[in-house]
């Protein structure tokens, strides 16, 4: 019989994907390079010229049968291998191949991580600003999704709400630094003090509390800005890396879990995510990304454009009158909305071409993200824009 | 905290898993080469030229943004156009793209089909012999499964007992045919009455039963054997597809699930399927797989090998006294022991350097399988080792 579940799904379409919508139909309309598509955090450059160097060297000279032969259900050895040691050289770590698992993207990380230290009915803390996707990826786990509530100051921690909301029913807290939305890094403070409170309240209910630490932004981080290896604060702890942004290949969906050596049961965790597999479908990612990611692990895309492009925003944004917490990180800037409801004020943006996605759907009203992953000639453009646009509507007056 | 689930399973080791780790072992003490490994279902055979050609192509053509981008949720449409052109030209079926959902490989179709049409405590019936994994795709996915007892006369369906366990508990039947491990392909004739079943009880019950149908070796079809498209028989069904074996790239997982138009609900499933995949974390299955298969829909690597040694096979063993109903397609030959205990017969196979499964893990007590992927040079090599050890332990005297 035909899902409920899932059929009810359909009707609670994404935010972003109506934003997004409108900014492909508006392009057919005027052009698509006339509007300023702020919507999606799709990257905007080249993967490096090593990644295609690879796989074209792969399929002209390696063995085809061995080249596109079924990895490991947790990944090739090898690859394992490189990534536990480049872990270990980069972050002061004591990674095995044993404690790395290849999954399908952050998301797919996730899904293991999850499924591997909760139990449906636990809770699992997140923090707003967050991915709208948490949502399903831990309600549809079986755990429940809790939101601690932003700390709007500088989009660090609201500490006092999570020790209230992290009660004897969380297992599991996911956190995403570099956050998308806000462009916040989570400073060594904030771990520290983070890590000291889940280590007290796993003392006093007696049982472990997992930190799932959701990384995809860990390689574009700003001048100035510190980003430390959340590992490394705490034991209890799962890292969920995706090559999507670094390397510049979002659709061949490759990422992994690690797990932090000292954590309960650091020896099981890798393999029961290959047990976790068994049951989602999608065991082994694909051979070739992960041969050819492995040669490119020390490498990243050209990021500068991203932070080229905060620089220029956030100081004509700021400049304008908006209020916004500069980005240490991500391609994204998160702004407060100069009006209370920020669906309306991105509806009205519409009007100048300008596609802002309001922040109802990452768990804080009342702001808007900007994907700032476009040209710096279309960045640059778009200025002129918003200031007509906060000159039309009489913002800041 | 630790997942008690996930844990309790590592225990249960794949009986496949342990032979084919003994074969491993074997082959650094003795040469692999002179391993009889009929252990996995990997395919020998290289992917068709075309596939690596157009990997190259896109590598050095495309614009490399475009090309490793996040593809659409359901897949790239016109990748996903393209297969229901190829089906309904193919099958005289009449999907469009809105029927066609991309995933990572059969086991990934099979996960997203079952949570589109079951909910959890739900039965589901499958039919032995059956692929070992089986069991973890339904039983994860909340579904409980059912185990239909064998028609071992030949491999087709034991409508009896069908009929008797098709109770109204029953929201989903999943199918896999052409068969692993029995090399059974189902006839028109058993797909006609098993949908006159289906369609009696889904009346009798008020309810829809879907026919889930796994189709990997679909392309793995011997001369003289009829292969029917199973949705042609049954208006709820799903076919779930791989491209691992038709093109021999199972580490590059993609295939997809194809909703019969003339199901209920049909035009909602697919995108169900998206929603599904926002929660076990596999949206989107690599870009430049998806566009490389697009290229490769109507051609097939060179299946030939497998025919060749399920004829060398079957006509040897039966001659040494082996009862064996004679595969129809796939590359497993699954012939009965010759003593009650499968495993302690696979177990003696081993000092013949014969590495061959034994069939509790399919469902079916007192047989072995042979996954014929292998070059035809060892496969009948291994006939004088077969010979040896029917010899030595005195079977069929």
């Amino acid at each position: 019989m035909i899902s409920k579940k899932y059929k009810d799904m359909l009707s609670n379409k994404s935010i972003i994907r109506q934003f997004s919508e409108f900014a492909i139909a508006r392009g057919a309309q005027i052009g698509y390079e006339n509007v300023f598509d702020y919507s999606l955090g799709n990257p905007s450059v080249s993967p490096p010229q090593k990644f295609t160097d690879t796989m074209i060297d792969l399929l002209k000279n390696k063995n085809s049968v061995e080249l596109h032969g079924y990895s490991q259900s947790l990944g090739i050895p090898a690859v394992r291998e490189k990534i536990a040691n480049y872990l270990n050289q980069r972050f002061g770590m004591n990674y095995t191949k044993e404690h790395i698992f290849m999954s399908t993207g952050a998301a797919g990380a996730i899904a293991h991580a999850l499924r591997c230290v909760t139990a449906p009915g636990d809770e699992v803390l997140i923090f707003a600003p967050f991915f709208a996707e948490y949502w399903s990826y831990v309600n549809l786990s079986g755990a429940i999704m809790k939101v601690v509530p932003a700390n709007v100051e500088d989009f660090q921690v609201n500490f006092e709400a999570f020790e209230e909301m992290l009660t004897e029913k969380v297992t599991a807290v996911l956190i995403n630094t570099p956050n998308n939305p806000s462009g916040a890094v989570y400073t060594s403070k904030t771990l520290k003090r983070m890590a000291d409170i889940m280590t007290a309240k796993s003392e006093e209910y007696g049982h472990d509390i997992f930190l799932i630490s959701d990384e995809p932004y860990r390689e574009i981080v700003f001048a100035g800005t510190e980003a430390p290896y959340v590992s490394k604060f705490y034991s209890n702890s799962i890292c969920c890396y995706s090559f999507s942004k670094s390397l510049s290949i979002p659709g061949e969906r490759l990422g992994y879990v690690a797990v932090n050596p000292e954590c309960t049961d650091a020896e099981y965790i890798a393999d029961m995510c290959g047990q976790v597999s068994r049951g989602i479908g999608h065991n082994c990612p694909p051979s070739i990304i992960q041969l050819a990611v492995a040669e490119c692990l020390d490498i990243t895309s050209d990021l500068s454009v991203y932070e080229t492009n905060r620089n220029i925003l956030y100081k004509e944004l700021t400049s304008l009158g908006f209020e916004c917490v500069k980005p240490g990180g991500t391609f994204y800037i998160f702004p407060k909305a100069p009006e209370k409801d920020a669906v309306a004020f991105c509806e009205k943006a519409k009007k100048y071409d300008l596609v802002l996605v309001p922040s109802d759907d990452f768990g804080v009203p009342g702001y808007f993200r900007m994907a700032c992953c476009i040209d710096t000639e279309k960045a640059v453009r778009s200025l002129e824009a918003f200031r007509k646009f906060v000159q039309d509507e009489n913002y800041f007056r």
